[in-house]
């Protein structure tokens, strides 16, 4: 392909999570680390512009820290003399309307950009609270993001494209920044969903699409499948999946294609996260493209295998006096071999951090056991990044049908840290609480839904004021419906009326009978969704967990 | 005084204080409002720029939403073509060493700023954590304030003016950002604190200093009097203090001005914040310097009354049975004349805020009873902005003697909200808890000042770590000493080496009584600077206080 006037560079990156781990002395800069590696890679390769697919930041309020790096990285990149050159020919008061500036930033008069970043906002750092703000408006506001693909609805989503023209090529740029998947799903389903197209020569256009959901299929309803996407569309960047699948895949059914650039960082010690990462540099010309892989020199090395003790038992078995010692050799001389493969890996990488990421997965089916890793831990903590959590205990598909829907033990989950236990998914906790509260402990004016969503809001997003609000809302919902029914002021009156509001609210009690059953049947893949998070606590206190199936922590 | 291109025009403001009670329905808004108004008059008047002093933010951490205002307005009134007509001759990366881009933003060629702020910061958005950054570091890596008067040492200060020339006119301004009081205190009188000055023409310079210190004396040396500051200077603009006293007054020891501007926001109602808000235009032109006043439109008004029930027993007396009831009535007459006179004053201003604040203080001395203040709250709530809090019971300077030097009593603290517990001043709380603790109760390894400090950084700008970091700090300290000493791994000879490092820290016992002893006296002192706290808790709860002195919450 000829580069030329007519040729877009786009350089496309996404779930980046600035402030991941930052405070771990050993792999707390990581994430900005390689966030300059890769506006440098924007930077001498002259991109047009940067597409960003979400996650920017981890945190849905990014420390002082994570803001400030993040202000420092992008002035110093996207400024500069650099000319623009290509057009923006939608209504840009559309396509930015939630800024304050809604403009793009390089025809601001202001400011001198000379790379500018779009971006969708990721699950990690979306709106929250009474403003629905969320890290990317700041960076808007300051001029250095252009962030788009927000919507205000949450009934019906018209996506009107960023109308982008350099020379003869014209793209049109579509995005939605991440909406549960549930929701979103619905919404296809319901075809509340259009993607709006320019009137004129509509088959000029090179159509790109950037969603920031599931892609692989957590649930019937939780994941959004590749054919609910228009088949008008000639790529589609995927961001939130953290596997790194930057060449683009066709789908053969919507004959679009999909790149999955994954994630910058790993953040989850699972297989997907252990594939080599890579930005793309992204050019379009006409209606043809091209997607060149760059590696990232910064990343931190993360490699993970598998061993089955059963597999070895010339050299142990578990009927031996001492087979937790030789097993723990075994273990050793694995982690030994895996340093060394990361070594010879790293020669001649300078940027490479020096410790890697080590997972060693043991199958203790067969009559083995687990041992504390404390001592392990010890023996690799200068050469390891991630001593405390290298080996994780499994026991392979046994005993599968004897597992139990056993409920969440809370006293278990309040008596440890509060740190661990916010790594379980608060949604779900929850959901456990409620199912499982004696019905007259059940809440009466305040929803399970919408509890629900108000404590995860409070500590996902650390949204203080998530659950005072939600109880304002529902109090003066109340206080409405007494007034309307001019209730007297007596209170056995007030809650005899309550009550019926709240039956009345939800239909009958049959209607919530059968949701509680529905859900019930959900509640297995409910769990899977927690494996990530009880992995942690397992790793750490050693405790044996039947069938852990691992998962993206995105 | 003639204007010209020899005339500096500077916008001069401080302890904005955005954010504060930005949550609250009628109030949340009045910081934003009044900055974009002060940024407003900076821009109709064409200053060369705006100086602040201290306390743009209330909140160390500012809200998402305050930070986004703030960016907002200053983008809107920052940036623009006016052409910037001084320039700076000092060296710049000694002037903005803290910064990441340090130079001023209007030289930044990738920003077009037409009017340059400068600014300390102030003890509410101080630096802090490990990190050192705080709020003005993120608007100065966004390249929108230029944050100057930092120092890095806590033993010595050597302030490096910023040299600013417009045609013949030379400035020389010195700025410290906010430092305990105690602090600099000491370090003036041991002469560690140096202004250094331009070497040639010293005489030519008009010389101005910006300082966020508690001006009043709140204890013997928890102020800054302005002797301390070098009689070379010309003008000092004093941050902190809430009362506009803008109009500059001369020290006749020292020869120099002092403005003080006063808050833009009401943050305490005491008489100080009753004094009408002003901001300053001032005009320098070689050495001689004129200051206009600004009156703010859109602040709030605040009225505040004192009434002494004693002197009006033509009206009620206390052996009367319907008593409350006619003191009731007159304190309602009281709030409804202030009304009035409100409403007077706001008239043809329609900048300003419907609601005032109000605040009636009744002196109950003579045998009166304060009332339960709820249904009083009622009758106003649609006209006061501050229904909950208008009435303030005192009775003075009675039984003063009978005053007891009560400790604070903590399980009565625990009761109560958060909220309310964290009004008080933690600082003295913990002063408090180590003194009141039995001595074998007391911590060996973390120090009472340690502690104090964390504990003071964790509650009042959120600052997470500090107590695990002064924890880890303490740990590493001791373990060193320990290696150090080669002490082998028995309990009890850690203890015993644990116990003879601790006192070795101290200096010896005795010192450490003495201190104690010193500390008992201030107590005094310290209590008083947590009557305003404590002034909210009566507030609320109805509970007498005797003799409580209001004193300026900044």
């Amino acid at each position: 392909m000829n580069l030329g006037n007519d040729t877009f560079k786009i350089l496309i990156a996404t779930d980046i999570h600035l402030g991941y781990l930052e405070k771990d002395a050993v792999r707390g800069n990581d994430t900005f680390v390689t966030f300059d590696e890769i506006m440098k890679h924007a930077k001498e390769n002259e991109v047009d512009f940067i597409l960003l697919g979400g996650d920017l930041f981890h945190d849905n309020k990014p420390s002082r820290k994570a803001m400030h790096s993040c202000l420092e990285i992008m002035r110093k990149y996207c400024m500069g003399d650099k000319p623009i050159l290509f057009d923006i020919i939608s209504d840009q008061a559309v396509n930015f309307g939630s800024s304050r500036f809604p403009w793009v930033n390089y025809q601001d008069e202001n400011l001198n950009i000379s790379t500018p970043i779009f971006s969708v906002h990721g699950n990690h750092d979306d709106p929250t609270g009474a403003d629905g703000l969320c890290a990317l408006d700041l960076l808007s506001c300051a001029g250095l993001v252009n962030h788009f693909g927000r919507s205000r609805s949450v009934e019906k989503l018209e996506i009107s494209p960023i109308l982008l023209q350099k020379g003869s090529t014209k793209i049109a740029l579509y995005g939605i920044g991440s909406i549960p998947d549930e929701r979103l799903y619905r919404m296809f389903v319901n075809k509340q969903v259009t993607m709006l197209r320019p009137r004129e020569d509509e088959e000029s256009w090179f159509n790109m699409f950037v969603i920031h959901q599931n892609r692989s299929k957590h649930g019937a309803t939780n994941y959004i499948p590749e054919q609910f996407l228009d088949d008008f569309l000639d790529l589609v960047i995927w961001g939130h999946e953290h596997e790194c699948k930057i060449t683009p895949a066709r789908n053969e059914q919507q004959l679009f294609y999909v790149t999955q650039p994954g994630s910058s960082v790993v953040t989850s010690l699972s297989p997907g996260e252990a594939v080599k990462k890579h930005i793309g540099l992204l050019r379009v010309k006409g209606r043809k493209m091209n997607l060149q892989k760059i590696p990232l020199q910064t990343v931190r090395q993360f490699l993970i295998e598998d061993v089955t003790l059963a597999n070895h038992t010339d050299l142990f078995s578990p009927e031996q006096p001492n087979v937790m010692q030789k097993v723990q050799a075994f273990c050793q001389q694995k982690v030994e071999e895996m340093l060394e493969e990361a070594e010879r890996d790293r020669l001649g990488n300078p940027l490479m951090p020096e410790k890697p990421l080590i997972r060693l997965r043991v199958d203790y089916s067969g009559g083995f056991e687990p041992f504390t890793t404390m001592r392990f831990s010890q023996k690799f903590v200068d050469r390891v990044a991630n001593p405390k959590d290298i080996l994780h205990f499994t026991r392979h598909r046994e005993s599968k049908d004897n597992v139990k829907e056993e409920a969440i033990d809370f006293d278990m989950l309040l008596s440890r840290p509060s740190s661990e236990v916010l790594q379980l998914r608060v949604e779900d906790l929850v959901k456990e609480y409620f199912q499982t509260a004696e019905k007259n402990m059940q809440l009466s004016l305040l929803t399970e839904q919408g509890m629900g969503k108000a404590v995860q809001e409070y500590v996902d997003k650390e949204e203080r004021d998530a659950i005072e609000e939600l109880i304002n809302y529902q109090l003066e919902k109340t206080q409405r419906y007494l007034q309307e029914r001019r209730v007297e002021a007596s209170e056995e009156k007030i809650d005899e009326e309550v009550k019926a509001e709240t039956e009345g609210q939800s239909g009958e009690r049959e209607k919530r009978k059968k949701m509680r059953a529905e859900r019930k049947e959900k509640r297995k893949e409910v769990r899977d969704g927690a494996d990530e998070a009880r992995e942690e606590l397992t790793g750490l206190g050693g405790r044996r967990e039947d069938e852990v199936r691992e998962q993206d922590c995105r």
